[in-house]
């Protein structure tokens, strides 16, 4: 009985682990996805720091605020503040010296690295909170697809997931199922994760790689 | 005195399925003139989807989190979220065939509901949820009105309720003293409702058909 | 003992009260901005009131959501909101039989003592919601930052905050500190949010006055 109550924390703990490691990740990919967008449009180091924490936290933001979770991520774990702030500082003396041109390609590997693994935490997250399983993998896509949306409009410019003809959050919104469905199958959490992760970014590189367009309307 | 407990919930209950009827109806009247706009724009099924949500529950979304209200209505009412991501495919499969041109005036009517609905609906709410009155009129404002606000930014719109001249916002202002004041002469509230969503209706109507204007600038 | 009592939660009455002028002196600060710029954009009285009530609320009532406080200030002191509307109801009656020019030059400064007066009141805001230091200074910009981010996302330009490359937010960010360091000293409550204030004011109106710049990235 006593070992009972000593193992029953455990899997929770290993998967609030697993959605820590995995938020880590996809919050350096997205600030660097960020990052990048804000060299391109040559900001002044308020716009890189508010686009880098917009591209980084925005989407979790959100997702937080629309199922009242508190503390936000980044007011409990407030050192991300301070290692986002310091990154940008730095990178913005190293890059402003030099003619560092970031293309439109170079932000697009970190920006489906960060829409697989905030899909997956997002989806797992709201899925934990015992959401309904639409409401989950909407709450995904949310919280993989909005940093980037404050991003561009930060940036001024129409959010490229509902302008770019590629898919984008069709591909959160398949990772996202693949989260549900491995949680409806009672496979292991981290798995469960993985595998979102894997699917939403796979189908965003393949997206990517062999140019797939969605179905546009007729005379497009 | 049985009987007293028994009756006693009625009123409260009969208040809720009013209320959920008007949200059904005014989900959808918005959610067609977000499709409507959608079509226009051409965006991709992302694109619809998103504005078709945005534009049915964006504004009680917002209300919500300003009232802190939870679970939101999409995430309680979840399959709405199926209905609404059906009628978008379906919709879309149906319409893209053909050289279906929605007009402007199109999207006026189902829009003019839907604010006299909101309205009343996001009005009722807030005096129940115990706000000051100006606070509920403001509550019903937004319900109503930043559905379409947010619909028109994705759409990379100027939102209408602030560039056009005709009245809109207004309007939804007078619907929701109304219903403020059949709950301050403790009139039956699903004629307050009734009397504040027609009240709002009916001025839009009016201002659409006869070409309104709000007073402006000098020299405008 | 008894003494003890009764005077315990006088600090606390003190100290709200020092916030509720602050407050107070800001959003009429910030009112003014939004009124001057809706004027200058000829709005619809519509859009005037949104953007005076965007400039005045938007950023404390988004620290607010962030930090999950409930009543909103506007829903707790709904009077403002009647003020507000009178006051803008005034103002363009009065306003718009004259040719009535206000330029950016005569926004800046009610923009600068808003800046700083939100700055400290939301830091110290968050310091007694117990946060973390560096997002209490956080919290602090965006109740200094967003009102104005809001009305001129509204008023359809970039926000001034990202585009502008004189320090505006960084200001903030540097009377924010102060706060802060007057907080951990051990400094008398409205002495710590008068020198925050204080600070910030005196560096944007430095910056305002000695046209000082942000660097940039190279080839600006």
């Amino acid at each position: 009985m006593p070992t009972a109550v000593a193992l029953s924390p455990l899997p929770a703990l290993s998967l609030s682990a697993a959605q820590t490691l995995i938020e880590a990740t996809a919050i350096l990919a997205f600030a660097a996805s960020g990052l990048l967008e804000a060299a391109r449009k040559k900001l002044d180091i308020i716009g890189v720091c508010t686009v880098v924490a917009l591209a980084a936290f925005g989407g979790g933001t959100l997702r937080d605020i629309l199922l009242d979770r508190r503390p936000l991520f980044w007011v409990e774990h407030s050192s991300w503040l301070w290692i986002l702030l310091g990154l940008s500082l730095l990178s913005m003396l190293f890059l402003r010296g030099r003619h560092f041109k970031p293309t439109e390609r170079a932000i697009q590997w970190p920006d489906a690295l960060g829409l697989g693994l905030f899909t997956a935490g997002g989806t797992q997250l709201a899925l934990t909170a015992g959401t309904p399983v639409i409401v989950a993998v909407v709450m995904g896509m949310i919280t993989a697809v909005f940093g980037g949306v404050l991003r561009d409009i930060v940036c001024n410019e129409i959010p490229s997931a509902f302008r770019d003809h590629r898919p984008y959050a069709v591909c959160s919104f398949a990772g996202g199922w693949c989260v549900v469905a491995a949680d409806h199958f009672g496979v292991v959490d981290w798995l469960g994760l993985a595998a979102g992760a894997a699917v939403a970014f796979a189908l965003r590189a393949m997206a990517l790689a062999c140019d797939l367009r969605l179905p546009t309307w007729r005379g497009d």
